[in-house]
């Protein structure tokens, strides 16, 4: 029975469009300059490519990763900050096993990427959501918040955000919060963890310094994909973290044991990086994305002119907030009848009475065209409930 | 400063031929086969080779495997009870886990693979040698253990070992302490997590059967890896187990993030396997590291008339005994400035005062006619202590 069981992740429901998936449009994969990547690869690295990789990740990438973070960020990094993972994901996981403890708390944006929370649940940790105002997290508050823990004996391990065209909201944190969020961090003595995924997929002019680059030797631990920027089943990631943390990473023992976490892809990203193909690929599927959000930016704005339609700068998701009285999940019961589908906001929040208000839409998979279909279908799911 | 950073895990001292290293031959790693194989992928698969897969590992491999495991084992497996890992070493992480809490008992074979010992001091459980006997684990003693064990209050998450063709002896478990081990392990309920690595590494014959096939629906998680068949940059490995603890490693959140944990490259060694490659290749590197092995014990027994040489029957190690009076330390110490290496016993126990009497050389890494050499120089150490 070949080929019956499943390849991917992704689940079909026929006469469904969801935008709940946030997965990479399969025309904007670059099959054919991986495959290249792999020849040069291989003809350049040889066996190397194939035996035990260093622990941090192999050097031709971890310089490149040096040098484009000068490119895309307030600074270039130091080669020895690296540390390779198999994707982003994976990169929560070892950070959560190396700085947490089971019975830790967590602090994380409200709203904020839903598989973290379980990635840190799978730990042990105790999740609580930093305090929020209108425009994003109020660290006055937070700082409170932090001192209430601790005076009960709590351990806060560290605080999880993405605060450049983050997930679900699409959107940045301020300058004037990340001044205020490193500095807490620093005085408080809280790690932050920066999700920095959507760094590259800017479609309104330069990102955002990162956190990381603005608090030099501060308790920041940034985290990096390849996922969005050139394909998820790379499973290619990398931490960017000061020396101690680096060093618990590497000392691992499962790291000792195996060697590079993905020694051959690593290397491999390194010859496409260096061809110039990183490069024109990010450039080429930032104006692909940023059509998509126009696409269902404008078409949510053309279906639904009573709604605040925001349009993201960045990332793969728009958050749109529902008007008073409509709920996510009594949108989505008369959507997928129509044939759309989508992530409800609470899925977002620790608290499952918190995010009804608010729809996730990714633009990310879908052409123009079909996210424009999809937003009528929305629109007309709403006019249902009205 | 281009390619200054290590790309290796290997360390390179020159002048000393090492032995230390359980690394693969460089001039047996399919270098132009798995370029063959990554243009079949993308062929094959196109962009869903690069998307996120599913968290099982995609079909195609597992369906290979089940299959497989007919040609290398007593009964071929079930596409089910497969799940794909990043590495072998990456499956004992994940299966720590899923199964152990901290605090919990691990228990160990004695000696063992040393990289195991430190995944699970990772996860903070308590490791217990097995008891031995002249032949290997002592079941009834072992029985005994456990229930000792459990009367303190201590949970027994689970009992490792290599039992065909082991790191460090390269020896298998006899047939009747097989049975014995998985009665043992229905009755007692303690999990049997069997690492298979080097199961497709036999010399003179065909492997022993394993504790997974031979205990149907018994407490057994068996772990596989391409790391010795094919290469370890590739980070491919795989838990074939019961479908609960296939759920659990499924379930994980940083597996539901990142969807399958190695995609692109299982979907590449579909290919290589369907295509017959993998069969070849592992053909050849058996007849390679057989011609090595004999070289070795062949080299030690004309050096060493007086040690007692084993010829492991698979696998990429010799385990060593010294005569008594003999360290392993006092032996290193001498051996280093003639220009050879090899790893002390003691890296293989718990407990740092065992295994002195011993030294693990790996032939997997070099050719025969340096392991020859490498065997004279140990010899030239050995009269140097006499």
């Amino acid at each position: 029975m070949p080929d019956e069981l499943p390849i991917l992740q992704f689940v079909d429901r026929p006469g469904i469009t969801d935008l709940g998936w946030g997965h990479p449009r399969p025309e904007l994969l670059p099959v054919r300059q991986w495959h290249e990547a792999t020849r040069a690869a291989l003809d350049t690295y040889d066996w190397r490519a194939m035996t035990y990789g260093h622990s941090a990740g192999p050097g031709p990438l971890v310089e490149w990763l040096a040098t484009r973070m000068g490119e895309v960020d307030g600074a270039p990094g130091d080669p020895a900050e690296f540390f390779v993972t198999a994707g982003a994901s994976h990169a929560l996981e070892l950070i959560a096993k190396v700085l947490a403890e089971p019975g830790d708390v967590v602090l994380v944006d409200a709203p904020t990427y839903h598989f973290a929370l379980q990635i840190f649940r799978d730990h042990g940790m105790e999740l609580v959501s930093a305090p929020q105002d209108a425009i994003g997290i109020d660290v006055e508050a937070l700082d409170e918040l932090v001192r209430v823990l601790r005076g009960r004996g709590k351990r806060v391990a560290f605080l999880y955000l993405v605060p450049t065209f983050g997930n679900p909201t699409g959107q940045s944190l301020s300058a004037s919060r990340r001044d205020g969020l490193t500095r807490f961090a620093s005085i408080a003595n809280v790690t932050v963890v920066e999700d920095d995924t959507y760094r590259e997929l800017g479609y309104d002019g330069a990102p955002p310094q990162s956190l990381w680059t603005s608090a030099p030797g501060g308790p920041i631990v940034r985290v990096g994909s390849f996922s969005k920027t050139v394909a998820p089943g790379l499973r290619l990631g990398f931490v960017q973290a000061g020396p101690h943390v680096v060093a618990k990473l590497a000392g691992l023992g499962y790291v000792t044991s195996g060697g590079g976490l993905n020694h051959l892809v690593a290397l491999t990203m390194a010859a496409f990086a260096r061809s110039g193909a990183y490069q024109a690929h990010v450039e080429r599927i930032r104006a692909a994305y940023r059509a998509q959000r126009d696409a269902l930016v404008g078409a949510l704005r053309a279906e639904l002119p009573d709604f605040a339609v925001p349009a993201p700068p960045g990332g793969w998701f728009l958050w749109l907030r529902l008007p008073a009285g409509m709920t996510a999940k009594t949108l989505l019961a008369a959507a997928e009848p129509l044939g759309v589908s989508f992530a409800e906001g609470t899925d977002f929040h620790i608290d499952p009475n918190t995010g009804d208000d608010h729809i996730r839409l990714s633009y990310s998979l879908l052409p123009p065209a079909e996210l424009a279909d999809a937003a009528a279908l929305l629109a007309r799911a709403v006019r249902s409930l009205a």
